[in-house]
């Protein structure tokens, strides 16, 4: 392995000279540098960031963790990279660390972006639950934000949206279309987002007089996949309804093709609407009525929540309807 | 910030004690060892994993490098996802970190993994040359191989798919469907993943007597949005085709969008393909006709290239095409 010794060897200089060039602290003459500089490049020499980080106790990264069970979807996919460029933006580096299946392990990869000397750690949590999260953050010196969970001790550090209001301003939208028969494709039940979505579905039922009937309900676990099976049980219970809201847009689109397949047209036969705002909902034919998620903003607050705390605004973010062809007014009952 | 001392004065044991247990390299009593551990839990302690990789020159992590420009998708959330599960089943944490915008920013990603001591890196390109990819290769005694491209020198340390290939099988499926007027949605012209694809294109055309037609080739840069606009582009040119192949699935499915705007249907009025065999692409509806790309034999074979080198198998790829509802024999010009 090239050392520093070789470095300064080649550029004729001492190796203290070599270590003040690189670390800018101590005034070294251009032309000197220059010759350290090409040095470095026909030795191929990388300083030894690891010792670095240890001494100067930074690394200019900011760690994310997320759970590898969320990575592959449209959803995380955009989240990732929000991240990566709104770490760009503040001249930081990304590192994703994965939480894997645990609370356990979901606390390892905080600890090892932690012993990496990130800055700063932003977690969207699966497993760790919120009494879990506050303590973590009281332990750490290291600025530390949750996103999609709303902390009852350290309110400032997380960033969240209100899933239960959203759904409920997607179901009074789906209401006043005249559906009173809606079908409910839920999250995966250990989920938060996934009950502050289905408790925003009865609230909202329960609004308009209408008791919630569990023939409705169908269970998926995010994926397209699990909304095409969903939507499949659904079909099969043989129970009328007009409209169908999904968890997730993914989900949305898998009882999409359930409804094709046994024969249903979208939106004439059957309503279809999602939570997302994803890519493929904007695309979709019909193109697919959803509650727009501020990931963007979310994101951007919780990088400035860690970095520049003075400036971070607010922590709750608001979900919004966005119409589009796959909803409309009822008019026959199926 | 706690210290080993607080931990060892907590147990009532001496540093060096507490060093021994955690290391695990000397035998130390299990009371000991479990009251070393009650303190660790109760203080927060948390071993320097930074001081420790230095000591060890190990950190039983598996880098990646991605230019955050291709986060966005689900392709990439696909490939994110299986490098995550893929290190964990070797014991190994995903840690991943961002190329940004140049080939410099790729070095510097990749340098910042080998700093942190990563055991392996693997690096999706987007700006590094070849010949730069086989130069860090040779310069470097950690393990990394290059996903996606075909290195001349270091042929062991890439996995690839032939995109070439695997286009001209696509087109030989269309051609055979009776398609001869075939329009092209190429990817951005600086990728040889989407120039392979447009030489696959040519040659098939070629190689069945027809000459490409520059008006049915249009560019697009992979992402929904762009396939949208070449479809919407294509289009307004006005010259006949009865089917359109797209660089990938997520163009296609934006070109889609397109022709249903202008009134046509698909597959009736117009077949439509693309490549990667995304999630998406099985639930359209229609339903897309694609080439597989086998990432996650692809991902699982570069772990275990840098992890296991005895292990690994065959560093080139082949597509497959998968056939559905969104490509049908031609009967009419449009």
């Amino acid at each position: 392995m090239v050392t520093i010794l070789d470095v300064a060897r080649l550029a004729g200089v001492s190796k203290a000279t070599v270590s003040r060039a690189l670390n800018g602290k101590v005034f070294v003459r251009e032309e000197v540098k220059a010759r350290i500089m090409q040095a470095i490049a026909e030795t191929g020499y990388r300083p030894n960031q690891l010792a670095r980080n240890l001494a100067n106790n930074k690394t200019n990264s900011v760690g994310l963790v997320i759970t590898n069970g969320l990575y592959n979807g449209p959803f995380f996919s955009s989240m990732i990279y929000h991240a990566a460029t709104n770490s760009e933006l503040h001249s930081r580096q990304l590192v994703l660390a994965d939480g894997k299946h645990s609370a356990q392990e979901e606390r390892d990869a905080i600890d090892l972006l932690l012993s990496l000397r990130c800055e700063a750690i932003m977690i969207y949590p699966k497993y760790l639950s919120v009494d879990e999260l506050d303590e973590i953050i009281e332990r750490n010196p290291t600025p530390i934000v949750v996103i999609n969970r709303e902390l009852t001790r350290h309110r400032s550090q997380c960033v969240f949206v209100d899933h239960q209001q959203s759904c409920e301003t997607m179901m009074d939208y789906l209401l006043s279309q005249g559906h009173t028969r809606i079908a409910f494709v839920a999250g995966s039940d250990a989920s938060p987002t996934g009950e502050r979505r289905l408790a925003g579905y009865r609230k909202a039922l329960r609004n308009a007089g209408i008791e919630p009937d569990p023939q409705l309900l169908v269970r998926g676990s995010w994926s397209t996949d699990s909304g095409y099976e969903a939507g499949r049980e659904l079909l099969a219970r043989n129970v009328p309804f007009t409209c169908v809201l999904a968890g997730n847009d993914d989900m949305a689109i898998g009882v999409a093709k359930a409804c094709y397949e046994a024969g249903l047209r979208l939106p004439q036969d059957v309503s279809l609407a999602g939570f997302d705002d994803s890519v493929i909902g904007k695309y979709y034919n019909p193109s697919l009525t959803t509650i727009h998620v501020p990931m963007e903003e979310m994101i951007r607050n919780a990088i400035e929540r860690v970095l520049l705390p003075e400036a971070a605004t607010i922590c709750a973010h608001r979900g919004e309807l966005v119409c589009r062809e796959s909803v409309i007014a009822h008019k026959t009952a199926r």
